[in-house]
This record gives structure tokens, sequence and C-alpha cells, in this order.
């Protein structure tokens, strides 16, 4: 049994890693960090947890690393970014659930997050922990950057696209909703049940800190720089995630194509379902489970294609993802602990 | 007190009729129709009306026309169709509600609804009831064609540009985003509790049925043919509509020359709220109101317009803009009954 | 026009209070304060008021119970203990939606609130704002102690029965549902959306704050001592409540005796609605309303009576109710400005 | 391999018993029922199940019953009546969700279903499957009768009292809250999103099917007959139930007796956890599980007792709890499968 660590277990995300790793049969829960509650045990901060797992919560020390083979950082921005070099010191893997080491470009995280880099020099080691693009890369390195719920889902519903002649790279735009539980569990206006309730809100139009990652894969795919428009929408529920992604085709093509093409680029993809021609993508049908669900409409009016893509924001779009590459860094079978389809209704 | 009759008082937007009615100081409810509970007083079906209106429901015959001076037609597609003309004999006036009058063209109507319309003589007639584009025209009008809750929010938001030369009129995308309410009563799985609760679904992409209806007003104001991409999805909340419209800039614009022009466009106009620049509309602060809110953010590293449009689908989005409508066509102040803020939270 | 204050409007029910109030015929809404948005105008910190009300907020000073004739207090419990007795000194009517001055016995205050009460001799002043109950001396008063949300629900639920020997007084039980909005506007982790939304939690059973108010106006409309077992529950909604209440029955009594007896006890209000027999209170048909609705339903295989009384929180109980109050007060028709029915769905 | 049928795979149980026994490592799901969608494939009906079950639904025939091992009926009432008798003919053990043969007196069937029961020879062999009462006898059974959702919250929150001198049995009083799942997958006005959501409504007061059920297995603990008051109410969440029930103490008792009284009573048992004293159950920390948390307060101001139990009506009121008789049924680990905690938030 692999011994893990989660440093920031009382967040939603450290939650849901928990709970997804407490049974898999390969890993062991060692550690787990709280500042806020520690020394309580995990399952008087979550009662769902009672039964099930059983471990007293500890504060953030350097000594964490050296208890376990992998550790998992739930941590806020720049508080990863600080404790994470520290952490390297020792033989530990770590997946870091934040966006300090997603970005390349040392640059482009001054200018998205306001803060400058204290370890710019640790970027180039970090793999950007998306399977279905960098797998290769994922499995041999010690520290992997998880991504961001927007960019996965706006980056695999995209990147079949990017490497053919069939769209225009200057026209997308992804209308992205999320339910609320991504902005995490500190207690505050913007997700204050009555005012979240029975509405709608956009937030961060055109400058949302997850644009400049997706951006540094779509360029990647493409091999030349690509930009787009990201517009995240604040939708009553709790979780789910579906991105509603424009982009202009340079040729007639239709749903069937399309669905083809997609099917064959994403061939022995677990956790990546092409959906019929036709079908929309839905958040219903992946809540709680790994699963990104892409559907793939044209508008042959506006020779325009419209991609649908859905996922679970704290799974596929978190700790799933992050477990996903826990089990390619350890060798083992990608889809362990990981097939669960969603609880529907 | 002029006489008001209700056609199909026993769905979501007669009942909104009754109840903005209810409280109108120039105007009392006649005459109520229901099929499904003729006989029942309209208070049994509705709770919510007990001591405030005590009226009958009755079939929906030939007669109620002569009974009022303004009839509403809260009924199905089809069957406003058929019945309208007949009611048109007598002197009331007609605002219908169903989507039967609002094209101009009849190949469209066919087109798109998949069903000969039997009266084209009579769309001619028809005054598309936007009292911000069309208020002189609907003033003296004896038939009204009131707009669907989509194709408000969509052609509010876009309204201002059509005749500037700043814009990309083949690049407009509304992706769209509303409250089951729109569905109406009638249950089927698509407004089923567990089906819709807790997920975000889109539906009817690239090929709603509002879509002609936003292109011919649209059109209207461009003087030239303009299509558009439209999105819509179900979420999880009873009302409000929220559409992010996006459109491509041919200049550089900034938030508050777009505002300065939205403001100077809609001057005068009660309901349409523009916000000040950098702030999005949010369907909360609309909720249970007349009001349209609408929010210009340019995205100005793609030189595009995102433009936020908000309102409660079943009030400035069917029967509050109907009795906007009603109170021009009879004379009155056109805010009578209408000036109630948002119930929020 | 009598001029309004209302100290504590950024809350919610000082924004229910300034909705309620913007459509009042008779008043004019003249002072407004805050102390977290001072400064600002109540429509930028409540964007649903934009172009329907238009005033800066101020600090709470002394000065304001001076400016107007009415002032009403929406501020946090012991902030209005303080406070109180220096408006008192002008001739402004005051209407206190908080516990401070709800409860005759100043131990009891003690007892329920852990906080000594500092001014005990206002207590016998203050009339407890029930107007189904105390209307002869609210007429007069200077200080009106506004009621609880569970307090109105249950009490009106209650009051027929009193005095009558039908019931066994040592067996009420109120199993009680509230809305999320009851808690305030105040983030905290009981009211984040994600700990909320998708399950019900009671909290506080048997020593909810709001339990003494009960029964002492209980214990007054009995003749004698009356207590009972209060369990509150947060449901996953906005607002509205209802009051499920249990007493056994000394004697076999029909639905139909029953509905006769409390609408004969109801004649000639407004805002208390008797259900028919065999028909049960729901809060959908009451919200954003100042009615609440009573049903009642004998389970005869028990000899017990169940009533069912639903109200929304934050108007039948708290602002709306203060409305009520301000109207008795005013001299004006008690229903001026309350009569509009519920928004639903 | 253990072959098991689901008679009724195309309602919410059905999708249940699915989604659990896709993962149960001991058995293989053979055949899927449905009349609505026979000839499809289940993932076309539920595309939550896309990728991991592939099986196409049949329809209702008598063969099913000698194709598997075990069957589960999760068919409508009346419906599992008449089809259950053939069944048992062949080898297969049969767990039925119905109601139709949980009771053991024909007579109460038909009092509070209205219907005549064709089968009373076989109500004396179905075994009532609450395993925590009844494990020895569900064991060798061939025909269990799976509890109700309510009855399950219910009798679990009481059998540890009904055999001690504790409490007054004619003084219970359940008041119990049901998420929408629990009235299935039929559309109705009932379960119409906009009438359910943002309130809640009770139904069926003193006269709920589920009464009999609780009465006949709180007799057999009591050896006597008990009664009580059941009050259901519909709350606006997909899933989950809290039963808040109430019962008077003939003697002075602590929180902390309560607990571990209760503790001891439900020693060994996986599923029902008994909350610390002063801690209450509240749905949140059971959705998506097999478990059933008991909280205990006693309201000492009026010596009652006032118990919270919680559990998911789909799971541990339906389809897990069905799994678990299954697991017992076979000799299998009772927690084979089942032990997956709730997914939060």
């Amino acid at each position: 049994m692999t011994k893990i660590g989660i440093a920031g277990a009382s967040g939603y995300t450290g939650l849901e890693l928990i709970r997804l790793l407490a049974s898999h049969p390969k890993v062991e829960l060692t550690v787990l960090t709280s500042e806020t509650f520690q020394g309580q045990n995990i399952a008087e901060v979550f009662p769902s947890l009672n039964g099930v797992v059983d471990l007293e919560l500890r504060p953030l020390d350097d000594n964490i690393a050296k208890e376990c083979e992998v550790l998992f950082l739930a941590l806020p921005h720049t508080t990863a970014m600080s404790k994470l070099p520290g952490y390297l010191q020792s033989d530990c893997k770590i997946i870091d659930l934040s966006a300090d080491y997603r970005l390349k470009d040392p640059k482009a995280y001054t200018d998205w997050y306001s803060v400058t880099h204290t370890h710019p020099e640790l970027l180039k080691q970090a793999v950007y922990g998306l399977p279905e693009l960098h797998r290769e890369a994922i499995q041999p390195a010690q520290l992997v950057a998880n991504p961001g719920c927007y960019p996965t889902s706006v980056i695999l519903a995209l990147a079949p696209l990017l490497n053919t002649d069939w769209v225009n790279l200057d026209s997308i735009i992804s209308d992205s909703k999320s339910g609320v539980s991504g902005a995490g569990r500190k207690p505050s206006l913007t997700s204050h049940y009555a005012e979240v309730n029975e509405g709608v809100s956009p937030y961060g139009l055109a400058d949302h800190r997850h644009t400049p990652e997706m951006e540094q894969e779509l360029s990647g795919l493409a091999g030349k720089s690509v930009r787009l428009t990201f517009s995240p929408h604040l939708i009553p529920m709790t979780r789910g995630m579906l991105s509603t992604v424009y982009i202009n085709l340079n040729q007639t093509l239709t749903d069937e194509k399309l669905v083809e093409h997609y099917r064959s680029f994403y061939k022995g993809e677990s956790f990546v379902r092409v959906l019929n021609p036709g079908k929309f993508a839905s958040s219903h049908h992946v809540l709680s489970s790994n699963f990104c669900d892409i559907g793939l409409k044209v508008d042959s009016r506006n020779q325009r294609l419209i991609i649908t893509s859905a996922l679970d924001n704290l799974i596929k779009g978190a700790s799933g993802q992050a477990v996903q590459n826990m089990n390619i860094m350890l060798g083992l079978d990608e889809k362990t602990g990981l097939m669960a389809p969603a609880v529907f209704p």
C-alpha cells in the first residue's frame, strides 16, 4: 500500500481526495493536514466520513513529505508555491492542485495572478497533469501540476481540432457554467446561499485566471499562439460544470464526421466519452464521476461548431484527475478507484 | 376600469398575468378560461390567489372576446392561431403570448414550427410587441404579438449596435440560460424535478424556434439580413434568464463608451437598465420584476464585446411585457402596475 | 407622506422593508443606515433597487430618529437594545425587528440570550407586534417589538385553541422548517451554499431562542403557563417557512368543525387564510406575500391535531408584519401596500 | 459471479441498483427489464452509465427469474404482487422493493392500499428486509420484502427504545422530510420542478401508506400494539430524508445515557451511526451512501426525546438496503459494495 498525504484536507478538494482514496485498493491515507481544524479527527470536520476514515488532522509542517510516497497539495495559491520546493527535497511524488506550477511562463503567472513567481526554475520541471494529453510525461514526473476545472473542460473540448485545418483559431469562445463548490469552503457573500440560489451570474468575463492555462495548452496543441474569450458563470447547483465552446468552421462538416474524428482522437481513453451525433453533454450524467462527456453539434446555418463539455468540477476538474495522475505516476491501472458512474438523479 | 380577459389562465404566464393585473389600478379581471380546470375557482387551482382573486374558470368559447376590452391569449401554439381570427371580429384588443403571429414571413413559420400558417393575411396586421422598438406601432394596434423570453433578452442586448459600423454582424452568438418555468406547467421528464435539479443542460442548440424571431428583428434594425447562433440552456432555478451575447468589434471600444451609447439609445425607457461599466447583469436582480438589465464588457485581447442581458422569463419575457403593451394600447402610463422591484433574495 | 427611517438597511429584512415601502402610497423613505456600506447608494448594494430607490446609506447616529416619523430597527440583537432608548426620546414611533424588546420578563431574556437586559424598564412599554392578537395595543404604541418568524407561524397556528378545553396543553410540539434567508446576510459556514443545498438539517432542537417568545404569548392566551417543544430545521430554499404543529385532543373533533372555529376566530383578518378542511398549508403559496396560511387535519386514529402554518419568513415573519404594524400605528388601512399575492411559481 | 436480474430497471430505484451492483465484486448484472424502454440499451436511457454498463432492456416476461440467481423487483405496487408468485417457482431469490409483501396482515394491506391482496398466503413467507432487526430470518429467505424509505428511518430511530420502560408508547410522532426522488420518475404536477422548488409541502398527513409498515414493526419490537402519527413532507432536494421523531419520556434521561444505550443496541452494525451526544443527524452526511445517522436530544424542559434519523431515500431507504439484503442472502460480507461514504458537498 502506497502511503498518501493530503495537505489541505479540510477543503472540498481535500475531502474529495479522501473520499476517492479511502476506497482505492492500492493506497493508504497516512497524513492529512489542516491549519483551521488541526487536532480534530477528519470525521468531526466531515461527518460523512464517520466509520470510513479515522485520522487526526495535523498542521502543515516540513516533515509531512517524508512520511508519504505521494503528497497531494490542496492548498491555496501562493501557499503551495512556497511550500512545494521543500517537499520536493524528499523522494515524495507531488501532485499540486493549485495553479502555482501550471504555467510555463513566469511572466504569465505575474500578469494573471498579480504575484511574482518565487520559484520560476521549477516551472519547467512541473508536468501539466492532463493525462489525455501528457500521459508519457506524467508517468516519470516527480511534480505534476493538476489542471483547473474550467481548463480541463475546455481543453478536452477543443484538443482534437487544433491541428486540423477545419477551424478558425481566432474565433474561439467558451461560455462556461459552474456549480458553486468551485469557490471552495471559505464563507463569502459570493457563495452565500441566498445570494446564489435561484439566479445565474457571470463573473470574471474576459479576465478569469484560468484563461492563460487554457491558452498555453491550446497553443501547444496548435503549434502556434491561440487565444480565446472565456466567460465563466455561477449557477445554482453545488457541483458540475458545462462548457459550451464555439469555433468557426473553415469548411462544411457533419456531426457524424466530427464524432468519428473525436472518437478516433480519444481512442482508448477511459474518461472521455464522446456522445453520439446530435447529443449534448449535460452535467447531470457526470456528477460525482471522473468522466468528461463531449457533445458535438454543427450550426450549419452559420458554419460554426458548438461543443458541449461536461464534468464534475471537484472530480475530473480536480481531485479525480489528481488520482488519475497518481495512478499513472505509480504505474497502476489508470482507472483504479475511478470508474464509479455518476450518482443520478 | 377596463375589462380584461385571459384565455389560458391556468398556465404560468396566465397566472402571472392575473397576479400583475390584480393590483393594476385601471383594469378589472373579467374573464378567465381554462379547459383543464373549467368550473373551478382560479384560487383553487392556484392557492396563492386566495383572498385576492375570486373568479371561476370558463371554457374557451367564442363569446369571451365580446365580454372584455383587452384579451390576453396565453394559449399553446396553433390553438392561438386558430382562435384569434374569430376574436378579432369583436372590438376587443388582443395580446397574443404565443408565437403564432410573431413572424412576418409565413414561410419562416412553416420552416421553424413545422406547421403551415392558416392565417398568413393577419401576420402583417400583427405588431411585434417589443415596446422599446415598436412603441408607436403598438399604440393603435388591435393585435399585438408578444415576444418570446429569449428574443426579448437577445434583441434588447443587441439593438443599440445594429445600425452602427462598430460590429461584425456575422459573428453574433447568444449563449442563453433559462429557469425551468419557461417550459410551462405541463408535466414532462424534461421538467421533472429530479431530472433538472443540480445540473445544467443545453437543448435545441442551433435549431431553437425562437431563432427566426430574433433574426427578423435584428435584421429589421440592421437594414439587412442578420443571422446568429442561438444556444439555450436549462439551469436549475424556477425563474430568470440570462443571455450572454458575443459579437466581434470592428474597432477598439471601451466599456465606458459602450455604456454611454446604450444609455443614450435607451434614454427614457423605464424597464431597460444599462449597468455601470464593468458590471455584469445577473438574473437575481430582476427576478419577479419587469426590468431587463444589460451589462457591457469588452474583451480587448480579442476585440470582442460580451453583452449580458438578464430578465425574468415570465415577466419582461412574457406577462409583464404583455401588460406593458396593454398600457400602451390603452393610453395609460406605460409603467402602471409594473414598477415593483425584484424580490431579493 | 410619512417620513420613514430604516436602521440596518443593508440586511435582508432591511431590504424587504425598502421593497415594501417603496411602493407604499402613504410613506416616503427618508433615512437608510448601514455601517458596512455607509456612503454608498442603496442601489449599489442591492442592484434590484436600481431605478426604484435612490438613497445614500448613512451611519447609525443619534439624529436619525429626529428625521423620521417612523423608524424601523433592523439591527442585530443587543445593538437594538442599546440604541433604542435614545431614539425613543424623539417623537418617532419605533418598530424593532430584533428580539430585544419582545420578552416581558427580563430574566427570560437573560436565560435564553445569555445577556443581561440593559433597559428592563422599557419591556413593559413595548407592545408585542402581532396584530391578530394585539391590534388595540399596537395602535397607540410608540414602541412595537416585531415578532420573530417562527413565533408568528406557531402562535397563529395555535391561538384559536388555547382558551378552549379541546386540547391538552402539555402536548404541544412544533416541528418547523425554514428557508436559509432567516440566517441573515452575514457569510458563515451554516449558510454557505454547498453546505446547505440538497440537504435538511435540524438545529437548536429544544433550546432555540424563539421558544420563550412563543411560550409568553401562548401562556397569555391560555391564561396559564404553557410550554412547547420547538424544533427548527434548515431546508434548502431561500425563503419560506412551514410549522407543523402537533397537539393532543381531549375529545373527538372533525376537520370541518375546526376549520369553522378557526375561521370564526380569524374573522376579518386579511392576512390569515384558514384553508378548507383536508388542505395542508404549503410555503409555495405565501412566498413573497404577507399571508399566513393555516391548514387543519385531525389524526383521528391518535386523537391528535396536526396544524400546518406557512408564511414567508421575511414578510409576515418580519418586514411585512412590521409594515402591517406601521399601518395600524399610523391609522392607515392595515392592508395598504401589503395585498400582493405570492409570486408563484 | 452471481447472476442478477432487475425488473423495472428504468426507474430511480432500478438505476440505483444498477449503479451499486455494477461495482460489486461478486455479482454480474444479467437481466434488466423495462416496459417503456424495451429494446434500448440502459446507457441510452441513463447516459450516466455510458462506458460502465452495457445491457439491453427486455420486457417483463416469465423467463427472467430463470436466468438469474437473485431477482430484484423495482416494480409499481400491484405489478409486483401479481408477478412475484410466478418468479418464486424458479430457484431464484427475490428481493421485492414494492410494498406488496411487507405487511403480514392482508387486511391492513387492503385498508391502506385500497386493493385486496391476491396472494395473502405468501405474506407469511416474506421476510421484512430490515437487516438490523431481521438478519437471521433474511439469510435463508427466498423472498425478502424490502422496507420503505420512511419506515427504515423511523423504525431504526425507535427500535432501541421499544422494549424499555423509558418511553410512553402512546406519544410517538414522526415528522419526516423527503427529497423529491422518492416520488419516482413518472412525470406529474407533484414532482414538476417549478411546483416543488423553493417550497416545503406536507402531504398524506395522518394517512400515508407507510404508516402500517412502521406500526407492524414497532409493535413487534414492543410486544404490543403501537401506533404513531406520521407526517411526511416534500422538500426541495433530489435525495435525502430526515425523520424527526418525538416520544415522551417516563423518566429523566440524559443525552449521554441514551447515546450509550443506542450504541449498545446497534453494536456491530456497519450502517447505523449513532452520533455523539448533542449532535443532530443531517441528510447531507449520508447522501449517496448506505448509512443511517441517528442523533439523540432530550428536551428536558418537557421530558420528551427528539430523535433525528437521516438516510438517503434511494439507498438505505431502498436499493442500498436491497443490496445489503442480497449480501446476507448470498452469505457474503454484508458490507460488500456498500461502504462508499457520502458524496459531500
